[in-house]
């Protein structure tokens, strides 16, 4: 019987750890820096990090139609042109070589030198290369929480929110991944009582818990694509931390939307989960009342029950868990969100990604940014250190995680974690 | 004496009419696709195209430091990072080599078909690689006109207008350069007296007359550029028409801004005339009060004296002059821009491209979209060929036309020209 990736009772040669993330079923893929300063395509299996690149080099793919250099790059963006019956053959060639029966590769103590790392001796880098990146506003409690502070308690949804999937375009260019710290944003804003801005540190840094799916080369330039097909073109998800300046946003956002309060940085979780991976994991998401249009109409379960927590671990503190959320709070679900992009013919390529939009769930303390929980700064959170937070301090550290978890087995997204620092000064 | 590109006095050996927008003293930089299909880096003199990839083969660029495939690539990114003081010696060299007094080129029969193309025989290719694209709304004018007519008369323009460059991030994967037909795009919207929103062909599709800056890498993450640094960074300038369907757009747009109304298509002319050729059409722009926030400051003169025109031509008909603006009207300058953009640490690579947002002038003739044009389409302006149009009809050609002049020299931009297709039907 030929190995799949996504059989429960795989075992790996590799120890995992019951809690890891990363079981032989998950084979994310990622791209990361050795100790050597050599950039590799990889897959990570609990605490190692395996060079896919070595791995086809010493011909572990044979008989998998692939270009030479497939995973000797620095982005993910070819092989995922590739295509989805491309995806699954390497994700299962690599759980057949890593299955504990398997004594291949196992046995072959110089190739398992060449192809394995511990996860602390690789640098992990920007998956792919983002050639244009969507943020939805997919979650009808955060849409309905940031309307009621921002707007208008009593009509807090606006009157499109519940037709189209609200998006907008977001800045590729300072995407980056875990680990990488951010500097507190300059910007104008206009204080409460003001009637002049001023330019300084934003006073309002938050996160905005969030997933993002990774695409495929979806269409031609026209095409739209219809919601039955619009799951065939994504590759897989990431998490997604949207670092926002609340008082730049509230300043600058009439009426093109959110601008230089989202640009200056978004933090991404480094391995691609497969959607293939997260399958298992499919179930029903929230109602759609009114029924959306037809174009916009998708057969069978589209939600993904995906668990989400976000944490801020103040500098030399201790960790403190804000929330705990979970995907599948989504009203609009990502093949709508995609149908709807390429609606108009917008092209869709190879590496753009796609934001969900905070996800905030139906009770306090699944709220996904600062902004709701502390309810526009009225409501601090108290700290485990007795400090007390409105929005996010300097040197104060966002953690985010996410896994699947059934009966059998847990696949996960590790975490994308980021320390603010102060404003940046030139050296 | 040397060389230099802008010397008025130039002539050069290839045949250059008077009123063209490519003397010697223009040497854009563009992409072309010759009959053989091959890409090269190319300039314009007159109606030729010429193959700097070939120039740089034959060893024409000797002295300037230059990576030795330079100009034999498809796009200008790796030439725009190589800075100003490349860009002066290519441009320099170039207007040398064809300048009337240089038999080099001229006399060798060899080169000059190895190198000179006639601009029908080849086809121009999107310049550079658009990392991401940025879209202002920095004319006054238009600001109040759609202020007017989408919100309040009375308060058209939003408090936020007078103190910041107002912008918003497009979509980079859909601009096309000129003579690239689009489809009218399918979208959502909600006609006047519904309850609710239908899904068809946008009924409003309109143009914007625009300029776009391509930049070259200006900063790390995190670091702003300073006011007086930000025209270091601007690599020169193309026209732009950014396609707007206002039906989508008056449906979608709050609160995140234009998404799908604009991500169709923006159409840009092929030619990136170099802000070194327009430098001698520096001149005043619009006096600025309230005073700019201090990071916003900048000395001397930041407008350019730019003619801009755009005209409707219908299948099978003649042209028809519908506006004529000029890119001085411009509040917000490119450098305020620029430095805006950056000012929260956002990441700014070579191939980045900021547009102007809509440039219309004072007068009803100087409007740059037909919404303005036709007052939201309650005045349609009859053509002449006895049609009327409101907006853009399946089938008509949009054209834009830039250029300076002074007594001395023109400096144009060519131009960027469309037809808008029907709605896509698969094949």
């Amino acid at each position: 019987m030929p190995i799949t990736a996504n059989n429960p009772e795989l075992k790996s040669w590799l120890k995992v750890s019951a809690d890891s993330d990363f079981p032989i079923q998950n084979i994310p893929f990622g791209v990361f820096l050795t100790k050597e300063h050599v950039v590799t395509i990889g897959t990570r299996i609990g605490d190692y990090a395996i060079d896919l690149g070595a791995l086809q080099q010493l011909n572990y793919f044979e008989g998998i139609e692939l270009t030479d250099d497939m995973f000797m790059q620095d982005t993910l963006n070819d092989f995922i042109s590739d295509g989805k019956r491309t995806w699954r053959a390497v994700r299962n060639r690599i759980a057949e070589l890593f299955c504990e029966s398997n004594e291949t590769l196992q046995k072959n103590e110089k190739h398992r030198e060449i192809v394995i790392f511990n996860l602390d001796d690789v640098e992990m880098q920007l998956p792919v290369l983002i050639g244009d990146y969507t943020d939805f506003y997919s979650s009808k409690e955060h849409a309905t929480n940031v309307g009621a502070m921002f707007r208008d308690p009593d009509n807090a949804l606006l009157p499109n929110w519940l037709h189209i999937p609200v998006g907008y375009h977001g800045r590729s260019s300072t995407i980056i991944p875990s680990d990488i710290p951010v500097h507190r944003p300059m910007g104008q804003t206009l204080a409460p009582d003001a009637t002049n801005p001023t330019f300084g540190p934003s006073k309002r840094v938050d996160f905005e818990l969030e997933t993002a799916f990774i695409t495929t080369d979806a269409n031609i330039m026209g095409e739209p694509i219809p919601a039955g097909e619009a799951e065939d073109y994504i590759f897989g998800m990431v998490l997604l931390n949207d670092w926002s300046a609340r008082d730049v946003q509230k300043w600058e956002y009439v009426p093109l939307g959110p601008f230089l309060a989202k640009s200056f940085a978004s933090s991404i979780s480094p391995w691609i989960v497969t959607m293939e991976a997260l399958e298992p994991f499919r179930t029903a998401g929230p109602k759609q009342d009114p029924e959306p249009l037809d174009y916009l109409k998708v057969e069978g379960d589209q939600a993904f029950d995906i668990k989400l927590e976000v944490s801020l671990k103040p500098e030399g503190g201790e960790e403190n868990l804000l929330a705990t959320s979970n995907f599948k709070y989504m009203y609009w679900s990502m093949s709508q969100q995609l149908t709807h992009h390429t609606s108009n013919g917008c092209r869709v390529n190879s590496g753009d990604m796609m934001g969900s939009g905070t996800i905030s769930g139906p009770t306090p303390d699944s709220f996904g940014s600062m902004l709701e929980l502390t309810w526009g700064g009225k409501n601090p959170i108290k700290l485990s250190d007795g400090t007390e937070r409105k929005f996010i301090d300097d040197n104060d550290t966002v953690i985010m995680r996410g896994y699947c978890k059934n009966d059998e087995v847990r696949i996960g997204f590790g975490e994308v974690c980021t320390k603010l620092l102060p404003p940046y000064q030139k050296k």
